[in-house]
Formats: structure tokens, C-alpha cells, sequence
């Protein structure tokens, strides 16, 4: 099955500002990016990489510098079809394998804050949504076609990286690329005001 | 199986309190516990609330005011047992049900930033550190008994609510008494830099 993998390869990751150059949130986004190609593949799915710009990586690239949300609708056309952000570093196989288990029309699985990190539609009558909070707009198309909606219940593919504080979870629970490249360029954990962050040694 | 479940009834949630005075925390508190106890029960567990003050719930309930790790350590003699965190209002039987999945010694559900907010151990010597990076310490205290350890990937686990920005979780997801509180006292979900959060209306 086609995974979507949809990548902003133009200034990516600017609310990890605070902590990463622009050249170190590149590099940090595209190991996020062969982490999740990686799972696809160890799952089974066939990844395509939409990108806003070329980027080298070891899979199928398109260059569409469309707005995510018509870029994805442009391919979904041929279910079943998978769609999975790129920054979702501790995604593994068997995570990503669990979008094919509830037989139903559109798998959800959310990303904190009402995110929709990873779906799979079986209907080519479906479409994504990727304004505000789109795990909302997404169950909300999904009831308007009748659709039968599962979601999945999974901390890894809920775990977006976007800022800062979602370093940690890299650090605690990345096994390929993005922590290495964490480690390799000085993070380790530490402990405040009761959850671990990740900062620079 | 007996699930302890510990709860803190002395000013509970104090990092919410930029948005709940002192009353409204406790009220919300007992909430997420009640989700939590018929969660649990839906799972066939038995929940003991080991709490460190009285608090009016419809399950057994010890009051110790012994530190949280201590006061778990008491009671983890009598294996298979498991221990789940009061303030999983996502928590449902289907998620919980997954901690008896693994035939391992240890299971871990992991917190966001590094807490362990649900744990089953089958070994009489395990015990809990509840202190820093508790998910790191307790897998290393599992590995220091050669004991197999597995870890569940939940998202609904891994979302306690200690903070502002976790409110808006429960309104997206949750299903019973914390999220029924949330909207009676007024909260509803906002857009605001990528993420939703809760907000008074």
C-alpha cells in the first residue's frame, strides 16, 4: 500500500527555533524523515515523499510545493492509501502496522493537540483537511460520507516533533536516525519541574 | 488483578492553576479518578485507590500519606499487580486491557516527558521509583533483575493531565466525568499556533 509522506522541505521545524540553527533543523527533519520511511517500509507500505523541495533521501520523491492539504488531496485518488507526517520519529513498524488493523473506511491516528498524524483511507471519496485542529475536520468528513472511522491508539505515532519540550520523547524512545542525530549533536536528558526535557550538554 | 491507583488528595493538579482554583482541581482530580476506576473495572481489574486523604469514590480506598513511591512499594508484594495514575481521563478497558497483553515480567506504559503512567509487574520483586525520569528508572530497575520487560504504546496512557495545555486532550478524546466537567465549567477547544488548547469560553 502507498504511504503518502508529506515534507516541508523549505525552512522546516521554525518552532524549534529556540534550540536548532536553520541548517541543524534541516538535518534534524530529514533524519526524522528516514525514520519514518524506515518504519514504512518495516510495516509494509510503500512510502512516497511529497516534498515542497528536492531532498535526499532513499525513496520515491515528488517535488508538488502546493499547500500540504491539496498536495495529499491530489493523491488520494487510488485507496487504499496511507498518508503519515514526516516528524513522527519514534513511529515503528509495528505502530504503523497497526493503521491496517480496524476494518473499517478512514483510520485516524491523533497527534497531540488535535493533530491527525497518520490515516488510511479505503475510500477514494475522502479527503484531508489540515487546517487547525484537523483530527476535528477529519472525523467530521468521515461522518458526512458515511464512512465507517477507527482510530489508533498509539503514543508513538502521537508523537509529533514540533517544539522544544517533544525532544525528550527522542531521546527516551527514538532508536534510528533523529536520536542519533539528537546525541551526536550534544542533547541529553534532564530532569524539571517533573517531566524530562531535552537540552544541550 | 488488583490495580493500586494511587491519588494525591491534598491540593491536587496544582500546575493547573492558572486556569482552576484550589476547589475546581480537587473536583476535576476525583473526575479523572472516576474515569479512571470504571476504566479499570471495565478491564476486569480490581482497583484499590491508595490515597492520602479521604475522597468519596465508588471503589476501595486506603488513606496513606506516605510518599507516593513508598506508599506503592507497600503494596506490590502479592504479584500479578498493576498500578495506573489518576489522572489518565483517556484511559478506556481497551487500553488498560493492553497491559496484560505482553508475557513479560515488567510491562510499561509510558508518560509523556518520562513518567510511567501505568505499569503490571508478574515479578514480587519489582518496586517503583517515582522520582525524575521515572520510565527510565524503572526500566533500568527491571533490568537489574533480569526481569523481561515490555512496553505499551498508548496514547491514551501516556496522556496525564498535570498542565494547562493537557485540557485540551480531554475534550478531543475523553468520554466520561473529567471530560463532562471540563464543558460543564465552561471549556471549549481553540486554535492557537498549531495546536488546540482548552479555554473558558
Amino acid at each position: 500500500m502507498c504511504a503518502i509522506v508529506p515534507f516541508g522541505a523549505t525552512a522546516p521545524k521554525t518552532r524549534l527555533d529556540a534550540v536548532l540553527s536553520s541548517a541543524e533543523r534541516h538535518a534534524f527533519a530529514v533524519a526524522m524523515l528516514r525514520d519514518v520511511l524506515a518504519a514504512l517500509r518495516g510495516a509494509d507500505f510503500d512510502p512516497l515523499v511529497v516534498a515542497t523541495d528536492a531532498v535526499d533521501v532513499d525513496a520515491r520523491v515528488v517535488v508538488d510545493d502546493a499547500p500540504l492539504t491539496d498536495a495529499v488531496n491530489a493523491r488520494l485518488d487510488e485507496p487504499p492509501v496511507a498518508v503519515v507526517m514526516a516528524d513522527l520519529p519514534l513511529a515503528t513498524p509495528d505502530a504503523l502496522a497497526r493503521l491496517r488493523d480496524p476494518d473499517a473506511d478512514v483510520v485516524l491516528a491523533p497527534g497531540r493537540g488535535g493533530g491527525t498524524n497518520a490515516l488510511l483511507t479505503r475510500r477514494a471519496d475522502f479527503s484531508v483537511d489540515y487546517h487547525e485542529c484537523s483530527l476535528c475536520d477529519h472525523r467530521s468528513i468521515a461522518r458526512s460520507m458515511d464512512a465507517s472511522l477507527a482510530e489508533v491508539d498509539s503514543f508513538r505515532l502521537a508523537t509529533d516533533v514540533d517544539e522544544p519540550t517533544d525532544l525528550a520523547e527522542v531521546l527516551l524512545h527514538g532508536t534510528g536516525a533523529a536520536h542519533d542525530w539528537l546525541v551526536d549533536n550534544g542533547f541529553e536528558l534532564v530532569s524539571e519541574g517533573g517531566r524530562v526535557r531535552a537540552r544541550i550538554e
